[in-house]
């Protein structure tokens, strides 16, 4: 899982590299200020990639829930406030998303088994 | 403002009592436990408040918004918090939900502007 | 509640009158098989309409529930087949979709107490 | 292609069981209300199901549309019918959900093939 | 019609500039690219307004969908050009955007009938 | 990347036939019409395929997508236009739809490296 994960992160950056690479400007503006809104500020960043994780799901998108996910545990959230807020998730978006509450508890799962937050940075 | 969203608020009971009101078993508990997941657990109420607030803005539903924005207040959320919160709205959902932040906007200075649900700012 | 549905049909039938008048050749077919798709085959035209409902509450287009409502109660649809189907609505699509469930409620009311389509009830 | 769908269910279960597995009540409560809402009542199982696969299918979602084109049949669904729902789907929802047509295709000849859930046809 | 187009207008822009006084950084500069993004490129504006507008109906946004339709009427689109984007709209999107086209060919033919950007057709 | 975009123009294409071999005939009409719409009216083929190509990404549809990209290259749509629609569903669809634009870039790099268009088929 993870080894999968840091695959998934190597292809994302490559991914997001080719298109900052000659990109128009209103897209590399884009992508900057989509790192800026997760800074710290009135809410944590943690609270933020909560925010970013509940979007994710309502709106179906693995791998931004894998993105967020990986914030939140780096921002401190526990497994505990991380199902809490895909059980938001679930009640707002519908049994529509369980396929990627499926796929959100075993990333979390995989995270936490080797090490995950409580390891973090260790 | 206020008298506006005391009319949706009464509109907003008087609909689900109508639903409830001999509604089949799973109808009734997912409005039960629709209530139940913004209860504090690991996370504060303010936080799940937030969680919905930002799902019911990136899905564009304005009685939901007006629903969270007030329950985000009520638990003690700040004017920028919540903007904090919008703003990941508009960078995750893009300008399609512009429309919906115009109007989380308008209501949320209507709702300080009165004292809001604990006269914030004065 | 009749009056206003009267009024919404009307509205819709001049739109579609707009619409049709002069449209390139790809909306005109798409309009006749939209009629078409509900006729009854395999299928019976109240369990179509039992599904262009279900789609409708789950897309959240609130004048194609009301399409489709009166459709199925047309098709001979009683509140409870209607309430049921509305439930599968929820549980899909979550609590996003309460407001239109409050609509429809509001309207299958209304249609049923003057006589809906055909004296339902007395 | 059964070989896949067992794969898929036996996947679909073993997710469904990490998730329940010590999840906060209101998402314990949701999956079984999840379960009961396609029980027969007004509606039968069958035309539930059928709901479920249009709702699935307009909402774009592949392991959904396994599950619920699976129960159909199971209730006794016939090719046919869930042609002509997937039909309703393809008018309400558009191309978009052609991909999922395609999809629901496959499964739905891979199921027949083999005798389907019920030996469907024999 | 064009009376209530410079309500919406004027609505509109008072919406937005309450947004940005005082709103987040990130919020800003939202703002800033979404109006840079249909500036003449290598597409013409009149290009990107009309992608605009097929955007927006297919996600059924009204409010965005006045905006576009405007904007590709300021830059030169022809209602034919104006309706078989819709009617691409359609296509991709289904009978669910079927009330937005009601509503864009009644704002588009308000707006042709008082002269329009152009004094198209007389 | 020509050839895993071969490998999926025959499976779209085998996946097609499938589904019109013995369809309702509202689904044959749908399917005849989806491929009408595209055809140069008053718009021409390039910018319908643009038009569908921003309506597939902000509906976040990958096969809709590849379908697309490769209409707009065949009709003569350049590099610098493609990615400008891009960033336009960028800017509509927000954050969402990043994973969509980087699959979008990495098959138009795979694309023009092999020939583009200009190369197709001889």
């Amino acid at each position: 899982m993870t080894e999968s994960l840091q695959g998934f992160e190597a292809r994302r950056a490559r991914g997001n590299e080719a298109i900052l690479e000659g990109a128009p400007l209103p897209i590399k503006r884009f992508f900057a200020l989509d790192h800026d809104a997760y800074e710290a500020g009135a809410l944590s960043r943690k609270t933020k990639e909560l925010l970013g994780l509940v979007a994710s799901t309502v709106l179906r998108c693995d791998d931004c829930v894998t993105h967020h996910l990986r914030g939140a545990l780096d921002a401190g959230a526990t497994r505990e406030e991380l199902i809490e807020a895909l059980g938001i998730s679930l009640v707002v978006g519908g049994s529509i998303t369980v396929p990627h509450l499926r796929f959100a508890w075993e990333l979390l799962d995989g995270l936490l088994r080797v090490g995950g937050p409580e390891d973090e940075g260790t």
